[in-house]
């Protein structure tokens, strides 16, 4: 086993690939030695050592010291400077580097190899005594603090003190001598501390320096980042000893992070913070305004165009944009980190389209370049990131589920009513909720976003929010609701109705006022690099969409058709015509109320009318594209009014006693409405209201035909789960379509499918197929009943299940992500089964998953035809099925490759 | 193709295999007289002529008429008659005849051949002008209203005008004149209706009968007859022409219905009742009271004798039981009918056991004649058949769905408490309630019956109920129950608290008052026959029991373990001790509203003294046979109050606010609680639970074990989904148990599965196969997430998709027998999979269906180990568990003999 790879003079042991092995700037100094860049030399201890070192109780490999020391000489005898050396002494900088980037979280040990003999070689050596003191004194705390665990704050304490003896403001205005003074400080308070003096063998100090970068890994920072980050499957860390270079050695010195190009835009100009004599930490601290890099030019000429061959180096080197750290010594450049850069979701598109065009990387490669998230982050709009911190974080109120990221700010209104009051006199609203209903579509609609106590990443007010690309926060457990008082309160804070609030959807805080917000413009490369995917992309990709105006946005945004209408939303709102949405909720609670059949069918006339038009003006926006329309949903109960007062006017409008008004809401409430009166199975019994939205269907599509506009409808009906069942609904849509369409005597050619979304259905596949001509997975529902899950409740343990910390039983929340192994099961084997029956059976999916990156690719590989996802998920739909066919073809290139 | 077979002087085309084409009062007129016994001649028409009569627009094949003609020819050879003659003329019966018995809903004509010429010929060879002229009217009444439609009453009404000008009361009592002078009135009726006189021919007399007979097949009593019996699958109704026998020839003639042996008690005893000169049609009608058979022998010994040889042949021959109908004329004994008879479930028996001791037939037959049913009905009270029918209509409250059959006295009541107030001071209650919950099982406990308005056949009254035998109407939707006032009304008919209501749990139906029943003691021959099941089974039959009283009566009927002990149950009563049912619940309600881990464990340590005493209890009366206890697993708001009094209430008790009490159970509110936060979720997020459970059962075990109870204890963990879910509970479980076993230095051996009734567990049985070591589906949950279906509130459309009037998508409820296509897929690849894994996984069934006669025959199909049904099930279990090692058999051989 080798433990320790050295890089130096040209050569490496190790090289860029090595990151697993090596951290990430452990390969990347050696792949950047190898390739002929100025880099200070040192060796890496591998990130196996500190495995080994945490699995044998916190003992070094017996082989470790030994490859060290050798090592150690190798450097000695490069750099012809020795560890300790009274006249020049070698310093090392001792640092932690995992293979993925964790910033500031595990340790660092710089000047390592001063005591108070070399510290005079390197006074000498540099002509510069105050550099060297203030070198030695950064180091004894450094080591102190990190190696010993002396507390930082009694250094600190001690530095302020001599200051202030001094009469002095800055460190920069301490003499040499002040250094020593505090020197020799710090070296009583150590002893003093520890009953023993400060190491002076610098090989001492470098087993403590090298013990105390592995301990970091395990302290409780790492730790906890590697939790929230989903970091999994690393060995350790590794430990890099690399020769000191120094930016504060004057003016012909300093120190630089930068950008190959700009991570906020993705500009290809050099990006970049300079510092004049200074060292690297203090960049990072912020300490002094560091300069533009532009002004390196001006201040060092030949540094900077060095700086700009290496940058165009590492540009070609790696192929993507590189994240560079650098130190100028006396004038000679040294780098001391190269990186791929973070990078802003609009920069991410810029740069990977720039670099297909500058011929750096291949079409594909761009594409799977760009996560999903980066998709979905474009069109948020974010809490303005220059807002101070703390002062966010007074204000903040409670925390939720981030539902739909992004952010939003509105004066807080407790009932969608409210909200489309308020908002109808051009307030801007967040709707704050318990738990929302499809009768709160409307307000819900109009609000900036939504807030609600209960409820998880997909429950109703997630899914529609989501839909909309809204921002929303879900299941504040905390947050006591007063709908009587109309305020919301938790942690101290409390809000009144009308008062400001604003939610950030993409951490779930919920702040106090009015923040500042900004939302991003999507850049033109991500229109470029979303038509390239189309290119590759084999899955079809259409949107759920229940309105005209859904359709026309979706459309623009490349659906190729709708694969999910909703036809009940058109029952709450006329989105059209809001101030007609009245009437329609009045149709759709006088049919549920009827007693009679007769009495329902009457009411289903008056909705008649609104629903051919909203058909209409779907499939004019969708003109030419294939339109799936789900018939009624979900259960009756959920239209029509549940407290008293609402109830009593209701009556009063429809003619009936508020006596019987409750008793028919009291008959449709539900032990499980999820697993009840719905779907496919109203129409099984309410037959007059599959005939009135058929009706609503085929008239619609007669009028655009005649309009020589191109309909392509799809009838879809939920929730079935036995082929005579399908036949009944099949026989009732054919009956009714065929008789309109021969009176017409106009073209109209419609197909009849179902949804699969529960397990008997998937089960059952073949028999359905019998009947159905299109299967279209409705995954959400296909997740609760597989799983037994209901995405409204499960906010309260579902967290638990997929928290790593926790129970952990699940890697992602499976209303998100589907979940392959098991729902993913009946979907194969639905498809499978489907298919044996009818070859040409189309297939598509319809739940959310259908807007969810790794889902996508799912339906990708299990053969289905098209996804379905809402417009504002397109582009994670696109451009995931696209990767998942370079996926795949890497797949069959590998096992080429192995045959 | 033949249409017409002939049965005559100890000869017959047919037999009595061919039921399904002659009907089985052809087949048996035919078989009869194959044997020798004495039947009056005919032929008969078969069930494929009415199926082609109603495919062809209702019109004869072409060959018919020549087929009947000639058999007519052969009739009037054989009986050296002809129809219509003028002397001694043939007369005929027209009988209807399917191979499924539908009592008197098809037509019949008697007499048919006489017309004004040879209604002489009649008389003088009868030597009864009398006799013969009622036989005329008689058939010109009949012919009239069956064959042409005329009003039955128009015919009654002129027979009274004819009484009262004569003035006399009964038929017997008017002459021959005056039955002329009626024939002339009918005949003059006739002409003026049909405009055509009565027809004379009497060969148009027979084709008329035939096709009046076939159209009664599809007349509408019978139609409605078929579908409430379920009855499908037949061709038709065949046509029986028979020579007319008479009872009615004077005091040496008669006619009788006799069983083989008593119907009611199985007794091997001449049973049946016998009419003096009279035709069967009399004793049906019940004008005049009949005398017992045994009088047969005094008045005319040697038919009685005759009859009695018939009784032994028949009985003999068909190895049953057998319904017989005869006419005796002039001493001379027909036999006009025999068929399989009906008998109660105790008769059933009695007779199977009896047959196999005479050495008629073999254990296996008995074995298969019982069915399900009659072992179910076995125990229920049922409502005094000798009640009179009208009055009971009258009675009629509502109607609901029959969920437990039996019938129930008792007054009403409408709160559990109420009902368990009023039974501690001696009452006999019926609980109305809306729908009940695991608060109300304690007043459940103490009802006679429960009724509810809302629920399906697996609702929780339903469930709860069948457990215990109690009979339970569910889903009478159409009662109002007012709470306040303590009332429920339906159809105009108002109850109060405390009024008698009475429950017939077999058709459900609710009458107001007190009406009485009759409970039936199982016979003998009942645990005989179930120890000849024992013997033949293969599947092992455990019971599911919550107490050990439960447990104590479960092992009386033939229990061989507990296959679920639901321990929430013990947490609302305690059963041996019900004075202190309310600590249980006072405690387990502190445990649900605590805040903290802590405060939760100390509510939870008072839980544990009950639990485990329990547990002893149940370890006891299972002393040596296994015991599954499934850890809690319904959602926590079942157990505490949701009215704000009852909450207030409970809040002063264990000292919190009314507040703090009304918001946790607000929290706890789920939109669909069978989907939310139960089952092993429970123990995932609150450990403590588990531990609590785990302690009192392993406690319990050691205490049994050291008193020498012998404890085989399976711990059932409910609602898994995941290996790695499976994987945290069984090593929690493992963990507490073991260190109390260590410190107990006792030793107890207990296993770890878990319940498979969600979806996802079955796909992965494999995997979760690693971890259990046992499988218990649980198959009422497993249905719910299958099929999408929430058994509490499926009454609203579920008899809709079973009804075959109506959608008739099933062909039973699912809840009630497992839906083999869908649920049975699952549950079958749940086997395979986890068996793969772990060969000798122990499997089996504790939901609903392992009291389900057709699931358990299932169960065995997919090799199940055991079944588990509630006690009063075990013997529907134990028999049908035998059943299918029939059936099996059955298969083999059939496969053997095709080989």
């Amino acid at each position: 086993m080798k433990y320790v790879y050295f890089f130096g003079a040209g050569k490496a042991d190790g090289d860029g690939e090595m990151k697993d092995l090596l951290g990430g700037k452990g390969a990347g100094l050696a792949e950047m030695t190898r390739i002929g860049l100025p880099v200070p030399s040192g060796f890496t201890i591998t990130t196996e050592t500190c495995d080994f070192y945490f699995k044998h109780n916190r003992q070094f490999p017996k082989d470790l010291r030994a490859e060290v020391e050798k090592n150690l000489k190798r450097l000695e005898n490069l750099t012809k400077k020795k560890l300790g050396d009274a006249k020049d002494p070698l310093l090392v900088s001792v640092r932690s580097g995992s293979a993925r980037s964790m910033p500031g979280m595990m340790e660092t040990i710089l000047n390592l190899g001063l005591n108070d003999a070399s510290v005079a070689g390197l006074a000498r050596a540099t002509r510069n005594e105050r550099f060297a003191f203030d070198a030695y004194r950064r180091f004894v705390q450094m080591y102190s603090s990190v190696v010993i665990g002396l507390p930082k704050d009694d250094f600190e304490s001690r530095l302020r003190a001599l200051k202030k003896r001094l009469g002095v403001k800055d460190d920069t205005e301490v003499s040499a001598e002040g250094w020593r003074e505090l020197i020799g400080e710090y070296k009583r308070y150590f002893q003093e501390k520890t009953g023993k003096p400060f190491p002076e063998n610098p090989h001492e100090q470098l087993w403590g320096a090298i013990g105390a970068v592995f301990e970091s890994w395990m302290g409780e920072k790492a730790q906890t980042y590697r939790r929230v980050e989903k970091i999994t499957g690393l060995l350790g860390t590794a430990v890099n000893v690399v020769q000191m270079v120094y930016g504060n050695t004057g003016d012909d010195s300093g120190t630089g992070v930068c950008f190959t190009r700009d991570p906020s835009t993705g500009e290809k100009t050099f990006f970049g913070d300079f510092l004049l004599n200074a060292q690297g930490e203090d960049v990072v601290a912020g300490i002094r305004t560091p300069m533009h890099l532009g002004e390196l030019s001006k201040r060092m000429p030949k540094v900077y165009k060095q700086l700009e061959r290496v940058r165009r180096t590492l540009e070609r080197h790696y192929r993507d944009m590189q994240d560079l750290e650098f130190t100028v010594e006396h004038g000679t450049l040294y780098m001391l980190q190269t990186r791929t850069g973070k990078r802003t979701p609009s920069a991410a598109f810029q740069i990977a389209v720039d670099m297909v065009d500058e011929g750096l990387i291949e079409v594909e490669e761009a594409l799977e370049r760009i996560k999903s998230d980066d998709v979905e982050r474009l069109f948020y709009p974010v809490i303005d990131p220059r807002m101070n911190r703390a002062e966010l974080s007074s204000r903040k109120v409670v925390e939720g589920i981030n539902a739909v990221p992004g952010a939003a700010v509105g004066k807080a209104v407790f009932t969608a009513e409210d909200a489309e009051s308020w908002a109808a006199r051009g307030e801007k609203v967040i709707l704050v909720r318990h738990e929302t209903s499809p009768e709160d579509v409307g307000g819900m609609n109009v609000a900036q976003g939504i807030l609600t106590a209960t409820g998880g990443k997909t429950s109703h007010a997630a899914v529609v929010a989501r839909g909309w690309g809204k921002c929303c926060i879900v299941g504040a457990e905390k947050l006591d609701i007063d709908l009587q008082k109309k305020t919301m309160s938790s942690n101290g804070h409390a809000v009144r109705e009308g008062e400001w609030i604003t939610l950030d959807g993409s951490d779930g805080s919920v702040y106090g006022g009015q923040i500042d917000l900004i939302r991003p413009e999507p850049p033109k490369a991500f229109y470029t690099l979303l038509k390239w995917a189309d290119k590759v992309r084999k899955l079809g990709v259409r949107t759920n969409a229940d309105t005209p105006q859904d359709a026309r946005v979706a459309r623009e945004m490349g659906a190729e058709g709708i694969g999910l209408v909703r036809t009940e939303h058109m029952f709450f709102k006329d989105f059209e015509h809001p101030e007609k949405s009245g009437e329609r909720q009045l149709a759709i609670q006088e049919m549920i109320l009827a007693d009679t059949s007769d009495a329902r069918k009457a009411a289903l006339a008056k909705l008649l009318p609104f629903q051919r038009g909203d058909f209409v003006g779907i499939f004019k926006a969708m003109d030419g594209l294939p339109v799936t329309i789900r018939l009624l949903d979900p259960p009756l109960h959920e239209f029509v009014p549940h407290d008293p007062a609402k109830q009593a006017e209701l009556a009063r409008k429809i003619g009936l006693s508020p006596e019987a008004v409750a008793r028919r809401v009291e008959q449709l409430h539900e032990a499980n409405p999820m697993l009840g009166h719905r779907g496919c199975r109203l129409c099984i019994t309410y037959p007059e209201i599959l005939e009135m939205q058929i009706r609503a269907i085929i008239e619609a599509a007669i009028e655009c035909q005649k309009n020589k506009i191109k309909v392509i409808p799809e009838i879809m009906h939920p929730l079935t789960m036995d082929k005579k069942e399908m036949q009944i609904l099949d026989q009732a849509t054919r009956r009714v379509a065929d008789e309109i369409i021969a009176k017409a005597k106009v073209k109209v050619e419609y197909t009849v499918g179902t949804m699969i979304e529960l397990p008997r259905a998937a089960l059952l596949a073949d028999q359905i197929a019998e009947v159905a001509e299109f299967f279209s997975f409705g995954t959400n529902d296909l997740t609760q009943t597989t799983m037994g899950l209901s995405r409204d409740d499960a906010g309260r343990f579902l967290p638990e299940y997929v928290d790593e910390r926790k129970a952990g039983i699940f890697t992602s929340d499976p209303f998100q992500t589907i979940d392959e192994a098991g729902v993913g099961l009946l979907v194969e084997w639905g498809i499978e089964r489907g298919r044996k029956t009818r070859p040409n059976l189309k297939i598509g999916i319809c739940g959310e998953h259908g807007g969810d990156a790794e889902s996508v690719k799912f339906c990708h590989r299990v053969g289905m035809d098209y996804v379905s996802a809402s417009p504002f998920r397109l582009g994670v739909a696109r451009l995931a099925a696209a990767q998942a066919v370079l996926e795949e073809r890497q797949k069959d290139k590998a096992k080429k490759s192995r045959n």
